[in-house]
């Protein structure tokens, strides 16, 4: 049986906007649940209920990339799957390696979520001497200097970077001279990479200047209510 | 010197898209290095190019909140900041305490990128009594049967979840029964709040999938052109 294809993006993620790509991650998760639980069909207002949208909002966060809808059905959840993930490349696995080794770097080797997606962490690099030949949560740490032989080696297209802020863009350039396609940085500042390669940044206290963006927002309409 | 009011949004974040929220905080990134290498006016190119945005880009994010550019001068960087930051809610202190103190809690507690914006950890709670009554970064370790009381006492307005995904929701509950306004959530599950409670979720598989989106839109658009 072939399922609707998505059309393709524009090289730089195709204009899509990041918060659709978002979304689609939360579909994806929502379809799975949905799989689980034994459901086959789903209509859009119903999926976007589940996760406070709006079904128009989950049908042209779709329709940026094709017609995937059946007219009387709704969406196939198992198709919908198939289709997110090729769009969002989680359609094959990916071998990751993480640079840094810390406490956050090791929250990140013991975090299941990865795997679960696609994202297999097959190698770590860290500076400190004392963690070479070690293995957290199975995987082995390497000194930095073996990282381009690594990422060669184990064919490693992406990178997550888990160093301080002042290891960071070293870390990055390093893993763009090996060749990785992208890259995660947890590091609190923003690295260059060439355009080439793909780059987000994760910065931890910007997701609580969302909350508290809403708690604020929520609290002056009620004053002046 | 008054400096312009930003407009307030409505009650859920005023329909302002995340993505907006998202990139303030990065403009407020930004102006900091500006001023702290010496600048005092920046156009909204200049800004834009320094994060890869067009100016509308900028100018229209700015705009959701009000007019803050002064005709032939740009932005005052130092205004700037200080209206970001009241946007954001980010223009005080917020006490925040912390579930789980696990990998992911400690390198939470020892992420640096927190206290620099305005969020304090002011507390810590886990279920594992070995942990109570220690402290990991200077925050005391309590058992989980304390919450209440600590946010009580301390006025803590906001929680961080790092918990393993079956504890999750019963985190936030006991959260939300304490009174506190907003959720941080880094448990690979989806929490439900009530609507009176701010809640974001941070899935960080869901970032590794932006990397790979743009990476396979990119050679999609290698392999038709």
């Amino acid at each position: 049986m072939s399922s609707p294809k998505p059309t393709s993006a524009r090289s730089d993620g195709g204009g899509v906007p990041a918060a659709v790509v978002n979304r689609l991650s939360m579909y994806l998760r929502e379809l799975r649940h949905l799989l689980a639980d034994g459901n086959q069909t789903i209509s859009s207002s119903q999926l976007g209920q589940r996760l406070g949208f709006t079904d128009a909002q989950v049908r042209k966060d779709l329709a940026h990339f094709g017609q995937f809808g059946h007219p009387g059905i709704g969406y196939r959840c198992e198709e919908l799957v198939d289709i997110i993930r090729r769009i969002l490349g989680t359609d094959r696995q990916w071998n990751v390696c993480l640079v840094g080794v810390g406490n956050l770097g090791q929250a990140l080797l013991g975090y299941k979520g990865f795997a679960s997606q696609g994202f297999k962490i097959v190698a770590a690099f860290d500076a400190d001497a004392a963690k070479h030949g070690q293995t957290y949560e199975g995987v082995l740490v390497y000194p930095a200097e073996a990282l381009a032989d690594e990422i060669q080696r184990q064919q490693i297209e992406l990178g997550i970077i888990a160093v301080p802020a002042q290891a960071a863009q070293a870390a990055a350039d390093r893993l763009v001279a090996a060749g990785v396609s992208g890259i995660l940085n947890f590091a609190p500042v923003t690295v260059s990479v060439p355009p080439g390669v793909s780059k987000v940044g994760v910065d931890l206290a910007r997701e609580l200047e969302q909350v508290t963006f809403t708690v604020v927002s929520r609290l002056r309409a009620a004053a002046e209510s």
